[in-house]
Protein backbone atom coordinates (compact mmCIF):
# COMPACT_ATOMS: atom_id res chain seq x y z
CA UNK A 1 0.00 0.00 0.00
CA UNK A 2 3.07 2.40 0.54
CA UNK A 3 4.53 1.49 -2.32
CA UNK A 4 1.32 2.04 -4.84
CA UNK A 5 1.35 5.51 -2.62
CA UNK A 6 4.52 5.61 -3.61
CA UNK A 7 4.23 5.00 -6.93
CA UNK A 8 1.48 7.57 -7.34
CA UNK A 9 3.21 10.45 -6.30
CA UNK A 10 6.15 9.43 -8.61
CA UNK A 11 4.43 9.26 -11.41
CA UNK A 12 2.87 12.70 -10.35
CA UNK A 13 6.36 13.88 -10.10
CA UNK A 14 6.97 12.64 -13.48
CA UNK A 15 3.90 14.62 -14.96
CA UNK A 16 4.92 18.01 -13.44
CA UNK A 17 8.13 17.92 -14.38
CA UNK A 18 7.24 17.23 -17.87
CA UNK A 19 4.65 19.87 -17.85
CA UNK A 20 7.42 22.33 -16.58
CA UNK A 21 9.15 21.40 -19.37
CA UNK A 22 6.64 21.34 -22.22
CA UNK A 23 5.56 24.97 -20.96
CA UNK A 24 8.95 26.25 -20.73
CA UNK A 25 10.08 24.68 -24.72
CA UNK A 26 7.04 22.91 -26.39
CA UNK A 27 6.38 19.75 -27.36
CA UNK A 28 8.77 19.85 -30.29
CA UNK A 29 11.85 20.88 -28.52
CA UNK A 30 11.35 18.74 -25.15
CA UNK A 31 13.73 15.81 -24.88
CA UNK A 32 12.84 13.08 -22.72
CA UNK A 33 16.51 13.64 -21.00
CA UNK A 34 15.54 16.87 -19.88
CA UNK A 35 12.43 15.67 -18.42
CA UNK A 36 14.61 13.00 -16.37
CA UNK A 37 16.64 16.60 -15.08
CA UNK A 38 13.41 18.48 -14.46
CA UNK A 39 12.22 15.58 -11.75
CA UNK A 40 15.54 14.96 -10.08
CA UNK A 41 14.40 10.83 -11.13
CA UNK A 42 16.73 7.77 -13.18
CA UNK A 43 15.41 7.35 -16.82
CA UNK A 44 14.56 4.21 -15.22
CA UNK A 45 12.21 4.99 -12.86
CA UNK A 46 10.25 7.49 -15.90
CA UNK A 47 10.57 4.34 -18.49
CA UNK A 48 8.87 2.19 -15.61
CA UNK A 49 5.78 5.17 -15.81
CA UNK A 50 5.60 6.38 -19.27
CA UNK A 51 6.80 4.88 -22.98
CA UNK A 52 7.28 7.79 -24.54
CA UNK A 53 7.62 11.80 -24.68
CA UNK A 54 4.18 11.56 -26.88
CA UNK A 55 2.54 9.34 -24.04
CA UNK A 56 3.54 11.74 -21.41
CA UNK A 57 1.78 14.83 -23.62
CA UNK A 58 -0.82 12.82 -23.75
CA UNK A 59 -1.25 12.30 -19.83
CA UNK A 60 -0.44 16.26 -19.57
CA UNK A 61 -3.32 17.30 -21.89
CA UNK A 62 -5.62 14.64 -20.38
CA UNK A 63 -4.98 15.96 -16.69
CA UNK A 64 -5.71 19.89 -18.15
CA UNK A 65 -8.83 18.65 -20.03
CA UNK A 66 -9.73 16.77 -16.38
CA UNK A 67 -8.99 19.87 -14.54
CA UNK A 68 -11.21 21.87 -16.99
CA UNK A 69 -13.95 20.01 -16.06
CA UNK A 70 -13.33 20.14 -12.28
CA UNK A 71 -13.36 23.70 -12.41
CA UNK A 72 -16.87 23.52 -13.62
CA UNK A 73 -18.05 21.15 -11.62
CA UNK A 74 -17.07 23.25 -8.52
CA UNK A 75 -18.28 26.20 -10.27
CA UNK A 76 -21.49 24.47 -10.44
CA UNK A 77 -21.88 23.77 -6.78
CA UNK A 78 -21.95 27.60 -6.11
CA UNK A 79 -25.44 27.45 -7.75
CA UNK A 80 -24.89 31.22 -9.23
CA UNK A 81 -26.58 32.16 -12.64
CA UNK A 82 -25.79 30.55 -15.81
CA UNK A 83 -24.33 33.55 -16.95
CA UNK A 84 -22.41 34.22 -13.78
CA UNK A 85 -20.58 31.11 -14.26
CA UNK A 86 -19.55 31.69 -17.53
CA UNK A 87 -17.55 34.41 -16.56
CA UNK A 88 -16.52 32.60 -13.37
CA UNK A 89 -15.19 29.80 -15.44
CA UNK A 90 -13.30 32.23 -17.73
CA UNK A 91 -11.51 33.77 -15.02
CA UNK A 92 -10.72 30.16 -13.25
CA UNK A 93 -9.08 28.87 -16.42
CA UNK A 94 -6.68 32.10 -16.15
CA UNK A 95 -6.17 31.37 -12.82
CA UNK A 96 -5.42 28.21 -12.84
CA UNK A 97 -2.71 29.14 -15.72
CA UNK A 98 -0.66 30.83 -13.43
CA UNK A 99 -0.97 28.44 -10.34
CA UNK A 100 -0.82 25.24 -11.84
CA UNK A 101 1.87 23.88 -14.51
CA UNK A 102 0.03 20.59 -15.61
CA UNK A 103 -3.04 23.18 -17.09
CA UNK A 104 -0.30 26.06 -18.52
CA UNK A 105 1.51 23.22 -20.07
CA UNK A 106 -1.90 21.61 -21.66
CA UNK A 107 -3.25 24.42 -22.82
CA UNK A 108 -0.22 25.08 -24.99
CA UNK A 109 0.13 20.96 -25.90
CA UNK A 110 -3.23 21.13 -27.24
CA UNK A 111 -2.50 24.13 -29.75
CA UNK A 112 0.66 22.40 -30.99
CA UNK A 113 -0.54 19.25 -30.90
CA UNK A 114 -3.84 20.32 -33.14
CA UNK A 115 -3.16 18.49 -36.52
CA UNK A 116 -6.84 19.33 -37.44
CA UNK A 117 -7.34 16.02 -38.33
CA UNK A 118 -9.82 15.15 -35.77
CA UNK A 119 -11.90 17.17 -32.99
CA UNK A 120 -9.70 18.25 -30.34
CA UNK A 121 -11.89 16.08 -26.83
CA UNK A 122 -11.48 19.12 -24.95
CA UNK A 123 -12.14 21.65 -26.97
CA UNK A 124 -15.73 19.23 -27.49
CA UNK A 125 -15.73 19.28 -23.67
CA UNK A 126 -15.93 22.64 -23.14
CA UNK A 127 -18.92 23.32 -25.79
CA UNK A 128 -20.83 20.32 -23.90
CA UNK A 129 -20.09 22.25 -20.39
CA UNK A 130 -21.18 25.39 -22.51
CA UNK A 131 -24.16 24.61 -23.72
CA UNK A 132 -25.41 23.51 -20.23
CA UNK A 133 -24.79 27.31 -19.10
CA UNK A 134 -26.01 28.93 -21.68
CA UNK A 135 -29.06 26.80 -21.73
CA UNK A 136 -29.38 27.88 -18.14
CA UNK A 137 -28.27 31.88 -18.77
CA UNK A 138 -31.43 31.32 -21.17
CA UNK A 139 -33.94 30.03 -18.95
CA UNK A 140 -32.97 33.35 -16.55
CA UNK A 141 -33.71 35.16 -19.51
CA UNK A 142 -29.99 36.52 -19.88
CA UNK A 143 -29.33 35.15 -23.20
CA UNK A 144 -30.15 37.70 -26.15
CA UNK A 145 -33.45 36.61 -28.43
CA UNK A 146 -32.56 34.37 -30.83
CA UNK A 147 -28.91 32.71 -29.43
CA UNK A 148 -29.09 29.16 -29.27
CA UNK A 149 -27.04 27.06 -26.63
CA UNK A 150 -24.72 25.84 -29.09
CA UNK A 151 -24.06 28.65 -31.08
CA UNK A 152 -23.16 30.63 -27.89
CA UNK A 153 -20.95 27.48 -26.68
CA UNK A 154 -19.28 27.99 -29.60
CA UNK A 155 -18.51 31.62 -29.68
CA UNK A 156 -17.59 31.71 -26.35
CA UNK A 157 -15.15 28.34 -27.22
CA UNK A 158 -14.33 30.03 -29.99
CA UNK A 159 -12.81 33.57 -28.78
CA UNK A 160 -11.16 31.43 -25.49
CA UNK A 161 -9.13 29.50 -28.06
CA UNK A 162 -8.20 32.35 -29.82
CA UNK A 163 -7.50 34.45 -26.63
CA UNK A 164 -5.01 30.90 -25.98
CA UNK A 165 -3.24 30.99 -29.97
CA UNK A 166 -3.32 34.84 -29.58
CA UNK A 167 -1.42 34.94 -26.20
CA UNK A 168 0.99 31.82 -27.13
CA UNK A 169 2.21 33.55 -30.05
CA UNK A 170 2.69 36.99 -28.32
CA UNK A 171 3.96 35.94 -25.24
CA UNK A 172 4.18 32.42 -24.40
CA UNK A 173 0.85 32.68 -22.65
CA UNK A 174 2.25 35.01 -20.03
CA UNK A 175 -0.87 37.76 -20.90
CA UNK A 176 -3.57 35.38 -21.25
CA UNK A 177 -5.37 36.14 -17.63
CA UNK A 178 -5.12 39.86 -18.86
CA UNK A 179 -7.00 38.91 -22.36
CA UNK A 180 -9.41 36.90 -20.74
CA UNK A 181 -10.20 39.58 -18.07
CA UNK A 182 -10.69 41.96 -21.04
CA UNK A 183 -12.97 39.13 -23.54
CA UNK A 184 -15.27 38.28 -20.40
CA UNK A 185 -16.70 41.77 -21.22
CA UNK A 186 -16.74 41.08 -24.76
CA UNK A 187 -18.58 37.24 -23.97
CA UNK A 188 -21.39 38.93 -21.58
CA UNK A 189 -22.21 41.68 -24.12
CA UNK A 190 -22.27 39.10 -26.81
CA UNK A 191 -24.37 37.00 -25.11
CA UNK A 192 -26.66 38.87 -22.99
CA UNK A 193 -28.93 41.87 -23.30
CA UNK A 194 -27.79 45.59 -22.52
CA UNK A 195 -30.34 46.42 -19.97
CA UNK A 196 -30.03 43.06 -17.91
CA UNK A 197 -25.68 42.67 -18.08
CA UNK A 198 -26.51 46.95 -17.45
CA UNK A 199 -29.27 45.37 -14.10
CA UNK A 200 -26.33 43.54 -12.76
CA UNK A 201 -22.95 44.56 -13.52
CA UNK A 202 -21.64 42.25 -10.93
CA UNK A 203 -21.86 39.57 -13.29
CA UNK A 204 -18.50 40.65 -15.43
CA UNK A 205 -16.48 40.35 -11.93
CA UNK A 206 -17.78 36.95 -10.73
CA UNK A 207 -15.11 35.31 -9.41
CA UNK A 208 -14.93 30.96 -8.00
CA UNK A 209 -12.69 32.84 -4.94
CA UNK A 210 -15.33 35.54 -4.16
CA UNK A 211 -18.45 32.59 -4.62
CA UNK A 212 -17.11 29.88 -2.35
CA UNK A 213 -15.68 31.91 0.29
CA UNK B 1 9.25 40.70 -72.20
CA UNK B 2 7.27 37.87 -72.77
CA UNK B 3 9.50 35.74 -71.33
CA UNK B 4 9.74 37.35 -67.74
CA UNK B 5 5.55 37.22 -68.10
CA UNK B 6 5.91 33.26 -68.85
CA UNK B 7 8.24 33.00 -66.18
CA UNK B 8 5.74 34.76 -63.56
CA UNK B 9 2.78 32.57 -64.96
CA UNK B 10 4.49 29.65 -63.96
CA UNK B 11 5.54 31.17 -60.63
CA UNK B 12 1.63 31.84 -60.01
CA UNK B 13 1.27 27.95 -61.30
CA UNK B 14 3.57 26.50 -58.96
CA UNK B 15 1.90 28.59 -55.98
CA UNK B 16 -1.50 27.34 -56.72
CA UNK B 17 -0.66 24.11 -56.45
CA UNK B 18 1.68 24.24 -53.59
CA UNK B 19 -1.50 26.09 -51.93
CA UNK B 20 -4.35 23.25 -53.60
CA UNK B 21 -1.54 20.57 -52.16
CA UNK B 22 -1.35 22.46 -48.37
CA UNK B 23 -5.04 22.64 -47.88
CA UNK B 24 -5.78 19.43 -48.49
CA UNK B 25 -2.97 17.82 -46.38
CA UNK B 26 -1.36 20.37 -44.26
CA UNK B 27 2.18 21.04 -44.12
CA UNK B 28 3.64 18.14 -42.68
CA UNK B 29 2.80 15.44 -45.19
CA UNK B 30 3.02 17.77 -48.47
CA UNK B 31 5.58 16.62 -50.78
CA UNK B 32 7.60 18.61 -53.25
CA UNK B 33 7.15 15.80 -55.48
CA UNK B 34 3.57 15.53 -54.86
CA UNK B 35 3.47 19.96 -55.75
CA UNK B 36 5.14 18.64 -59.35
CA UNK B 37 2.32 16.15 -59.83
CA UNK B 38 -0.24 19.19 -58.77
CA UNK B 39 0.99 21.41 -60.81
CA UNK B 40 1.88 19.47 -64.03
CA UNK B 41 5.50 21.16 -64.25
CA UNK B 42 8.91 19.35 -63.56
CA UNK B 43 10.83 18.96 -60.77
CA UNK B 44 13.08 21.21 -62.57
CA UNK B 45 11.15 24.54 -62.89
CA UNK B 46 9.93 24.20 -59.52
CA UNK B 47 13.44 24.08 -58.05
CA UNK B 48 14.12 27.13 -60.89
CA UNK B 49 11.53 29.12 -58.79
CA UNK B 50 11.67 27.73 -55.18
CA UNK B 51 14.42 26.46 -53.10
CA UNK B 52 11.96 24.24 -50.52
CA UNK B 53 8.25 23.30 -49.44
CA UNK B 54 9.28 25.85 -46.35
CA UNK B 55 10.17 28.63 -48.61
CA UNK B 56 6.99 27.69 -50.57
CA UNK B 57 4.53 27.97 -47.93
CA UNK B 58 6.20 31.17 -46.52
CA UNK B 59 5.15 32.67 -50.25
CA UNK B 60 1.28 31.30 -49.54
CA UNK B 61 1.25 32.90 -46.07
CA UNK B 62 2.38 35.98 -47.50
CA UNK B 63 0.23 35.81 -50.52
CA UNK B 64 -2.78 35.17 -47.95
CA UNK B 65 -1.41 37.97 -45.87
CA UNK B 66 -1.34 40.21 -48.82
CA UNK B 67 -4.85 39.18 -50.18
CA UNK B 68 -6.66 40.00 -46.84
CA UNK B 69 -4.92 43.39 -46.44
CA UNK B 70 -6.27 44.20 -49.85
CA UNK B 71 -9.42 43.42 -48.53
CA UNK B 72 -9.47 45.59 -46.01
CA UNK B 73 -8.26 48.44 -48.85
CA UNK B 74 -11.33 47.67 -50.92
CA UNK B 75 -13.39 47.40 -48.43
CA UNK B 76 -12.05 51.23 -47.38
CA UNK B 77 -12.72 52.55 -50.49
CA UNK B 78 -16.55 51.68 -50.09
CA UNK B 79 -16.74 54.10 -47.47
CA UNK B 80 -19.01 52.60 -45.34
CA UNK B 81 -19.22 52.75 -41.45
CA UNK B 82 -16.42 51.50 -39.37
CA UNK B 83 -18.47 48.44 -37.73
CA UNK B 84 -19.95 48.16 -41.29
CA UNK B 85 -16.63 47.40 -42.77
CA UNK B 86 -15.83 45.53 -39.90
CA UNK B 87 -18.54 43.02 -40.71
CA UNK B 88 -18.04 43.27 -44.44
CA UNK B 89 -14.07 42.21 -43.19
CA UNK B 90 -15.38 38.65 -41.74
CA UNK B 91 -18.14 38.06 -44.14
CA UNK B 92 -15.26 38.82 -47.42
CA UNK B 93 -12.58 36.30 -45.65
CA UNK B 94 -15.54 33.67 -45.71
CA UNK B 95 -16.14 34.28 -49.17
CA UNK B 96 -12.43 34.29 -50.20
CA UNK B 97 -11.46 30.85 -48.17
CA UNK B 98 -13.82 29.07 -50.86
CA UNK B 99 -13.38 30.41 -53.69
CA UNK B 100 -9.65 31.26 -53.30
CA UNK B 101 -7.00 28.38 -52.99
CA UNK B 102 -4.34 30.32 -51.53
CA UNK B 103 -6.49 31.99 -49.19
CA UNK B 104 -7.67 28.75 -47.41
CA UNK B 105 -4.02 27.04 -47.84
CA UNK B 106 -3.00 30.49 -46.08
CA UNK B 107 -5.24 30.42 -42.86
CA UNK B 108 -4.17 26.48 -42.54
CA UNK B 109 -0.66 27.34 -42.69
CA UNK B 110 -0.71 29.95 -40.30
CA UNK B 111 -2.42 27.91 -37.71
CA UNK B 112 0.38 25.05 -38.22
CA UNK B 113 3.49 26.89 -38.73
CA UNK B 114 2.27 29.30 -35.68
CA UNK B 115 4.96 27.71 -33.23
CA UNK B 116 4.51 30.17 -30.54
CA UNK B 117 8.13 31.39 -30.59
CA UNK B 118 7.03 35.09 -32.32
CA UNK B 119 3.88 37.29 -33.24
CA UNK B 120 2.16 36.11 -35.92
CA UNK B 121 2.91 39.08 -38.96
CA UNK B 122 -0.24 38.30 -40.53
CA UNK B 123 -2.20 38.60 -37.39
CA UNK B 124 -0.73 41.96 -36.05
CA UNK B 125 -1.45 43.11 -39.29
CA UNK B 126 -5.54 42.25 -38.99
CA UNK B 127 -5.26 43.96 -34.94
CA UNK B 128 -3.60 47.48 -36.79
CA UNK B 129 -6.47 47.13 -39.71
CA UNK B 130 -9.40 46.53 -36.92
CA UNK B 131 -7.74 48.93 -34.40
CA UNK B 132 -8.55 51.87 -37.33
CA UNK B 133 -11.84 50.83 -37.84
CA UNK B 134 -13.16 50.10 -34.08
CA UNK B 135 -11.50 53.60 -33.96
CA UNK B 136 -13.73 54.72 -36.56
CA UNK B 137 -16.95 53.09 -34.97
CA UNK B 138 -15.81 54.93 -31.78
CA UNK B 139 -16.03 58.27 -33.80
CA UNK B 140 -19.54 57.29 -35.20
CA UNK B 141 -20.71 56.62 -31.69
CA UNK B 142 -20.98 52.82 -32.60
CA UNK B 143 -18.99 51.44 -29.81
CA UNK B 144 -19.84 50.56 -25.83
CA UNK B 145 -18.19 53.15 -23.90
CA UNK B 146 -14.87 51.88 -22.36
CA UNK B 147 -13.74 49.81 -25.34
CA UNK B 148 -10.29 50.86 -27.01
CA UNK B 149 -9.20 50.46 -30.49
CA UNK B 150 -7.06 48.45 -29.03
CA UNK B 151 -9.21 46.28 -26.94
CA UNK B 152 -11.68 45.83 -29.66
CA UNK B 153 -9.89 44.98 -32.50
CA UNK B 154 -8.08 42.09 -30.29
CA UNK B 155 -11.65 40.69 -29.65
CA UNK B 156 -12.55 40.85 -33.33
CA UNK B 157 -9.36 38.72 -34.13
CA UNK B 158 -9.04 36.57 -31.23
CA UNK B 159 -12.17 35.26 -31.79
CA UNK B 160 -11.79 34.91 -35.63
CA UNK B 161 -8.77 32.89 -34.79
CA UNK B 162 -10.35 30.76 -33.12
CA UNK B 163 -13.33 30.38 -35.25
CA UNK B 164 -10.47 28.90 -37.72
CA UNK B 165 -8.72 26.63 -35.40
CA UNK B 166 -11.89 25.16 -34.91
CA UNK B 167 -13.06 25.01 -38.15
CA UNK B 168 -9.70 23.42 -38.58
CA UNK B 169 -10.00 20.92 -36.12
CA UNK B 170 -13.73 19.82 -36.68
CA UNK B 171 -14.47 20.47 -40.55
CA UNK B 172 -10.81 21.22 -42.61
CA UNK B 173 -12.23 24.76 -42.58
CA UNK B 174 -15.11 23.30 -44.62
CA UNK B 175 -17.43 25.40 -41.98
CA UNK B 176 -15.59 28.36 -41.43
CA UNK B 177 -18.37 30.52 -43.48
CA UNK B 178 -20.85 29.40 -41.85
CA UNK B 179 -19.09 29.99 -38.30
CA UNK B 180 -18.03 33.64 -39.55
CA UNK B 181 -21.71 34.02 -40.55
CA UNK B 182 -22.47 33.33 -36.73
CA UNK B 183 -19.33 34.94 -34.92
CA UNK B 184 -20.30 38.09 -36.74
CA UNK B 185 -23.58 38.57 -35.13
CA UNK B 186 -21.57 38.05 -31.58
CA UNK B 187 -18.60 40.54 -32.63
CA UNK B 188 -21.62 43.36 -33.29
CA UNK B 189 -23.34 42.99 -30.24
CA UNK B 190 -20.03 42.69 -28.61
CA UNK B 191 -18.87 45.95 -29.93
CA UNK B 192 -22.10 48.19 -30.37
CA UNK B 193 -24.49 49.09 -27.39
CA UNK B 194 -27.93 47.97 -28.14
CA UNK B 195 -29.74 50.66 -29.25
CA UNK B 196 -27.13 51.40 -31.84
CA UNK B 197 -27.42 48.22 -33.06
CA UNK B 198 -31.11 47.82 -33.49
CA UNK B 199 -31.31 51.42 -35.23
CA UNK B 200 -29.39 49.81 -37.91
CA UNK B 201 -29.54 45.77 -38.18
CA UNK B 202 -28.73 45.76 -41.67
CA UNK B 203 -25.07 45.96 -40.48
CA UNK B 204 -24.83 42.25 -39.82
CA UNK B 205 -25.58 41.49 -43.06
CA UNK B 206 -22.79 44.27 -44.50
CA UNK B 207 -20.95 42.28 -47.73
CA UNK B 208 -18.92 43.71 -49.59
CA UNK B 209 -20.43 42.49 -52.90
CA UNK B 210 -23.57 44.39 -52.13
CA UNK B 211 -20.81 47.26 -51.45
CA UNK B 212 -19.98 47.66 -54.49
CA UNK B 213 -22.94 47.15 -56.96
Amino acid sequence: MAQQARAAQTRQQIIVGAAKLFSRVGYERARLNDIVGETGLTRGAIYFHFQSKDDLAKIVVDEFATKSIEAVATIAETGECGMCQIAMLNREMGRLLTVDPVVRAGIRLVIELNSGEAPVPVYLAWIEALKYLVSRGIDEGDVRPGVTPEDGAVFITEAFVGAQVLSHAVSGLDDLPARIDRLTGFLLNGLMPDERLAARPEIGDARLAAALG
